[in-house]
């Protein structure tokens, strides 16, 4: 027949491979990657089909995106501010102090003009980026004392990556970067006096709260992370129509999926670390303060220096400012009823 | 060659029909069933296509979920709170009073069972629903006077729909049941002394901003309501594995994008219409509380009475105590504090 060649044609086989910068134990984060493989698989019939590598399988989990870039998979399941040392811009669309919630950033990414921006930045870096996931707003991490004034934030050994790091450093903070796998016993030893990581599903598996007994919030460095599929330009570019459409709608469901299962999960193991004894307790109004201006003075001096940086970020801050003030009338009203009524026992 | 023809019967041509239950002046509700329909479409080279029907060109907009019942058409986009006359089952998982917000309810749809729960119902009726949609928290509506107490909602005629106007009902509200294009004309004439509709970008639209100065929020009687896909059962189990894969996909990517899209218009919306002279109000606590003793009142009653009503919202209801404790501790406070920022100028 004349049909079958065209359609043989539009579903080529094509095998990819994807790096994640995540370990399998994780199954939210790292298990993005794999929903995508499914769900592609699935939907060519098995015809367009990428293998999910856990960090350390191919290269180690910050390695992701040279990997990608150098040609050496097609694809990886990374966090842009992995590269915060290449390029600080590299973290803007993922995840920087006193940026967006999870839903405000999914609206800039997604109709905001977001999704351009970076690709734009990452053009000749052979890298085509999609959000691939969100963990909704973090935790501030396990702290083995109080933290009650700006003032103990001096000299505190912090494990926090790059660009909160960097804000942290201003107040005294001596960040550390330090490996998933070792941060436990580094708290244990007490060669460090804090860590952040993720949230309660995911901190609970690493089991902090055993040596770290105050478990505070938020994490004001990451109020609505995005976790990035990151493809090779060229093997994007190179695939059918189909598939380039096919991927890219995808993409978006597993974004969505991911902060979905946060959101279905972080309930339950909120409860169950207060239960086994974690102490939760807010920063201060101070202390964020103190943050909000050694971020804004980041800022300042990152987008002097560089014409990139300035440009996403001038973006996401008009957003933020219409964001924050649509977000405060409704939703807020609505979510503090809500919460007033399970306070008070009659949810 | 023995290849082609499987790969050709995976992709077999279908040509489904959708009746949407929005006029195509809703570009935000009515655009999604256009956004599945289009990367349907790209993904399957055009083999796998659904038009799009507005409101009124097969059949009215309340009448969509019958449709696809009787097999008329394979597919609309509605919300089941529409159908809440035959049942009001139909609403739960679409939206009722002080029910869960747009991220919670996305959690228990796509992992807390909510998707099962709703097919299981609507199994005997030959619809396989999955989310299509939602709008965020809407507003609470627009009134001709200032509503300061409870007293003030008795006899006051409002348009509102079915599960929130019987909840009303219970305050001496008198509910109107308008179509949308009928609601400026009731309200300029006042015939009618408030309206509903959905949220700035939409309601903007409608100009009722013109004829009802009060704007009041939250609309607690839709927290985070979810616009439904619904395919005839039998049409969809006759897909293909890989069709059957790819719709479902699909629709969890077009549910977050119309979220998205609301929630970047909404902020300019709000700002011009307050520009226009449109005055923001809040409901009193005494007013919320008073709708929240009479929705669980609704409950009450329609769960002694209906097992499948009980069975969904005993499901919901469980969730929602959970979603509530955890969402307002990294979250909310990170909001809070950015929403202070917001208002003192400093974003």
């Amino acid at each position: 027949t004349l049909a079958a060649p065209a359609i043989a044609q539009s579903m080529p086989k094509i095998n990819w491979r994807m790096t994640s910068s995540f370990p399998k134990s994780l199954d939210t984060i790292y298990g993005g990657a794999e929903v995508l493989s499914q769900r592609l698989s699935e939907a060519t019939d098995g015809n367009f089909s990428i293998q999910v590598f856990a960090a350390g399988e191919i290269v180690g989990g910050l390695q992701a995106a040279d990997a990608v870039s150098d040609g050496v998979v097609e694809a990886c399941h990374t966090v842009g501010y992995y590269y915060f040392g290449k390029d600080p811009t590299w973290a803007l669309p993922a995840a920087v102090p006193f940026s967006l919630s999870a839903r405000g950033t999914n609206a800039w990414h997604y109709h905001g003009g977001g999704i351009d921006l970076y690709n734009e930045f990452l053009a000749d870096k052979n890298i085509y980026a999609l959000p691939g996931g969100n963990t909704g707003t973090q935790m501030g991490g396990w702290f083995r004392k109080e933290i009650n004034t700006v003032e103990d934030l001096k000299g505190l050994k912090f494990r926090v990556g790059g660009f909160a790091g960097k804000v942290m450093e201003k107040l005294g903070v001596v960040p550390q970067q330090i490996a998933g796998g070792d941060i436990y016993p580094s708290l244990e030893k007490g060669t460090i006096d804090g860590a952040e990581w993720v949230g309660p599903y995911d901190d609970e598996k690493l089991g902090f709260f055993k040596v770290a007994p105050y478990y505070y919030y938020p994490g004001w460095w990451e109020g609505g992370p995005t976790v990035h599929f990151m493809f090779g330009k060229k093997a994007y570019e190179e695939l059918p129509k189909a598939y380039q459409s096919l991927l890219k709608s995808l993409c978006q469901g597993v974004d969505a999926d991911m902060l979905q299962k946060y959101d279905y999960k972080n309930p339950t193991a909120i409860r169950s670390l207060v239960a086994q004894g974690t102490q939760l307790r807010p920063f201060t109004p101070e202390i964020l303060d103190a943050c909000f201006k050694a971020a804004n003075e980041v800022y300042a001096e990152m987008s002097a220096s560089n014409p990139a940086f300035a440009k996403i970020w001038e973006s996401i801050k008009a957003f933020r400012s219409e964001n924050y003030t649509w977000a405060q009338i409704a939703e807020y009203n609505y979510d503090t009823f809500m919460m007033m009524k399970q306070n008070s026992g009659e949810l």
